[in-house]
């Protein structure tokens, strides 16, 4: 599958040129250049919801009861589940080929885990990149989905247009970590696994977490819901939840305003990538040398020196 | 004092020109550049000799000496210190000040500290820059003088001609922990506080060390020196040695291997340094809202994008 071949069949939604595309992410390919030119004028139809929450709160669960709801009025749904710890790639894990099964004679659903080897924050493009894929290919709503561990918990705030905070009762640090950094980039939060002891007690602390921001009436206070994803209970609330906030977006302007700094991030990321090639190249250089030599002879200063090197660089 | 008048006056050795020059240095001023292009045509005679060790082995008190045997053959001496680990900045440290009293009539004897805030590997320009300065100014030797911990031990090497690793009997770790990088960067061994107990089996160690190590006949093979630097002793015959190593650099050609490499270096901390700054100042960047909010309709795609960045950076 060539490039031209590969974004056509992308586009048109076959599974294994998502596949390969998103692969092609994972593996930094230079091919990545061509494949987003054919995608782009194709992209920013996609609802992108952002998942995130500590391990054991149910975020496969929930994603799953999330892609059944979503699927049940009829939208089509991508589902990218980001790794940051893992260092794998090729494809799916074994957790996809579990939920897979569960999807696997629906077209409408499309789910892949993405091994980020450092991606979140290091190649910061690459997720962007992997959710423009899937818009492209036109699902209806993307699910990116991150295990939330340190930075990548924060990040993938700025790859959602709404932002997903799950937590637990009877893990008593959940909202303290919650706390921590997730208050800024939840719309709405989620207390999952609400049929346990002491659920009510998380959602009055993430309630009294909510009321201590100073808000205007006008900007958007994000609303807790209760739900056992694993029996789909209140998943339905939490749809329309996600569905007021997507409205809450479109009539403020924020829904342009997030996707803009996005994109923003994402031609940035690449800047940094690219700066950062540039820099490792600097060993090999032969006119490096040369200028070596004139400086250590004194016949030449070393700022002008970086300035060829710079300009060739260039 | 302008740019030129500080040229002029740290060409001529005028302590305070120099004093400020390093501060410049210090501070990463944009001063520099006009400051090095000064400078250039009238470096490269200083001989550079670094010193480190860890903690507690006598590195600043074997300086003293150094100074006083090579005052006492007529050289000028320039002392620069470098501190890894202080955050300090503005000019001499209380030791040095102590040490400046023993030199303080002698004009031909000039001792500074710097304070590196991680210049030594982050800046990597910075030792190299002060290095430049004391060459200019007509110091005939030129001593860096380092802490002997993690990188910036190492580092040393890369800016010195000759580079002198300093043990002492009775620090059961220090030839442990010479082994672990610094055998690689040593000219000569320097076993300071011979008179202390167990400095033979230090230097029996050192020589076993050093031993193990494949030469050719005509390879550098560094001596092991021991000194009282306290009484003086033994740095007669440490000044033996460094003018052995300073005929084999010459006579084989790896004094100007490791100038070039030194300048080479030099050079790519510039670049390094100018491209992480270019950097920093994306976030600023009007063009980048402009091409963000492209991207983000989907007419541009972020390729396309950060080639115009890149472009503008350029």
């Amino acid at each position: 599958m060539n490039v031209s071949e590969l974004v056509e069949r992308t586009l048109r939604g076959d599974r294994r040129a998502v596949a390969r595309a998103i692969t092609l992410v994972e593996n930094a390919s230079p091919e990545l250049r061509g494949i987003m030119a054919g995608l782009a004028a194709h992209t920013g139809r996609a609802r992108v919801i952002g998942l995130t929450g500590s391990p054991g709160v149910g975020k496969s669960t929930s994603t799953n009861a999330l892609v059944a709801a979503l699927r049940g009025r009829g939208e089509s749904v991508g589902v990218l589940a980001v790794d940051p710890s893992s260092p794998f790639t090729g494809g799916a894990l074994l957790g996809d080929r579990i939920r897979m099964q569960e999807h696997a004679a629906d077209s409408g659903v499309f789910i892949r885990s993405m091994a980020s080897r450092g991606h979140l924050g290091g190649l910061s493009w690459a997720t962007p990149h992997a959710l423009r894929v899937l818009d492209a290919a036109g699902f209806d709503t993307v699910l990116v989905e991150t295990v939330g561990v340190g930075q990548a918990e924060v990040d993938i705030a700025g790859h959602a247009d709404t932002t997903l905070v799950l937590c637990a009762p009877g893990m008593g640090d959940s909202v303290q970590a919650a706390k921590a950094g997730v208050l800024e980039i939840a719309d709405v939060f989620v207390v999952n696994k609400a049929d346990r002891e002491g659920a009510h007690v998380t959602v009055r602390e993430l309630r009294q977490m909510v009321a201590q921001v100073d808000r205007t009436p006008e900007e958007w206070k994000p609303p807790i819901v209760s739900t056992v994803a694993a029996k789909g209970e209140g998943v339905g609330e939490l749809l329309e939840r996600l569905d007021e906030h997507d409205r809450h977006l479109r009539a403020t302007g924020e829904r342009e305003r997030r996707r803009h700094a996005r994109a923003r991030e994402e031609v940035v990321g690449i800047v940094l990538a690219e700066l950062r090639a540039r820099t490792d190249d600097l060993g090999g250089r032969a006119d490096l040398d040369l200028l070596g030599t004139r400086v250590a002879a004194g016949g030449l200063d070393p700022y002008t020196a970086a300035d060829e090197i710079l300009k060739a660089l260039g």
